[in-house]
């Protein structure tokens, strides 16, 4: 059984509890007072906002030594909802893994709605997380805990495809943003 | 009635082709044996791979001026499957609106695979074109084009989401060359 740790009690927060409950696993959701909770996950999802990041890196940067790490972040302009507001050839996982190097970190969970990760579909497809990253065994661990949920579970290469899952994960939002998708639907995956 | 020139006779083109006389629009299929024929149509679709787009506009360039111009191109570098041949802050599109500023130039069909523009559907979804582009008579007159022939078109907002929709089309084509995903499947719209 894994023990997951999430940072971050907001929609996604929350909804990526929901997933790993669901598959069996145990959770422990970390909000902005349990900052001197010990962090006793194996697995730790970084379930904030990318501006938010740093800060929580700044309070728990040494007890993430050794663990897997998960970058969920889309990194958009919020103002303009026209840019990302990483260097156009990085990521925000890259930027993360960066000051992280005693970490394995993982991009996923950026792809997917949180109202798709609760309902476990998006419309008639079951809802697929894509995950990338650079250490195969961390990859499949997050594997294991998305699909004992029931979801789908596609490794996307290396760490560095964080920036296309970016880039998709922005255009599903603005999307979402101008109505030309729902936020319990967008981009599903059809194997 | 819309007239579309298809500069291309490849799997992409046949399938585009397929759909234009699915609608009831009529279309002309050029090769490259076909460099002396005049382009007839009032949208012209550039379905060629990108290295070989530079050579169409030498050929052709003259001809697209005042015409819609779509490029449908992912800038892959096939060699190595790990990035794309385009500067990191720009896109194939960029860079193709940049050498016909007489033509107004359109981003779409990068992002769903021959297969399912020619079904018309992904899996259990009507195929969905992600459109963009910054004359929006010009992205009006493509999306009349795609939904008469019962697929669904998206407007994705501005050119510069090209950027985006070529990651996303790259991250598609890298998981079906790893056969996560078939060529037939991949990313589908819930809207």
């Amino acid at each position: 059984m894994a023990h997951i740790s999430i940072i971050g009690t907001g929609n996604m927060g929350q909804a990526i509890s929901s997933v790993v409950t669901r598959g069996g696993n145990t959770v422990e959701l970390l909000g902005r007072t349990d900052i001197d909770k010990p962090i006793t996950g194996d697995i730790v999802v970084l379930a904030v906002p990318y501006p938010a990041v740093d800060q929580v890196l700044a309070q728990r940067g040494g007890q993430l030594e050794g663990k897997i790490v998960v970058d969920i972040t889309n990194p958009v302009n919020f103002e303009t909802f026209d840019s990302l507001t990483v260097p156009a050839d990085s990521s925000a996982a890259a930027e993360i893994a960066g000051k992280l190097p005693g970490s394995r970190v993982l991009k996923a969970f950026n792809t997917t709605f949180a109202g798709t990760l609760a309902a476990g579909t998006v419309g008639p497809l079951a809802t697929t997380v894509l995950v990338a990253g650079d250490d195969a065994d961390a990859k499949a661990s997050l594997v294991d805990v998305i699909t004992a949920a029931g979801l789908k579970a596609i490794d996307a290469g290396a760490l560095k495809r964080a920036r296309e899952m970016e880039a998709l994960g922005f255009l599903q939002i603005s999307l979402a943003a101008k109505e030309k998708v729902s936020w319990t639907g967008g981009f599903g995956v059809v194997a």
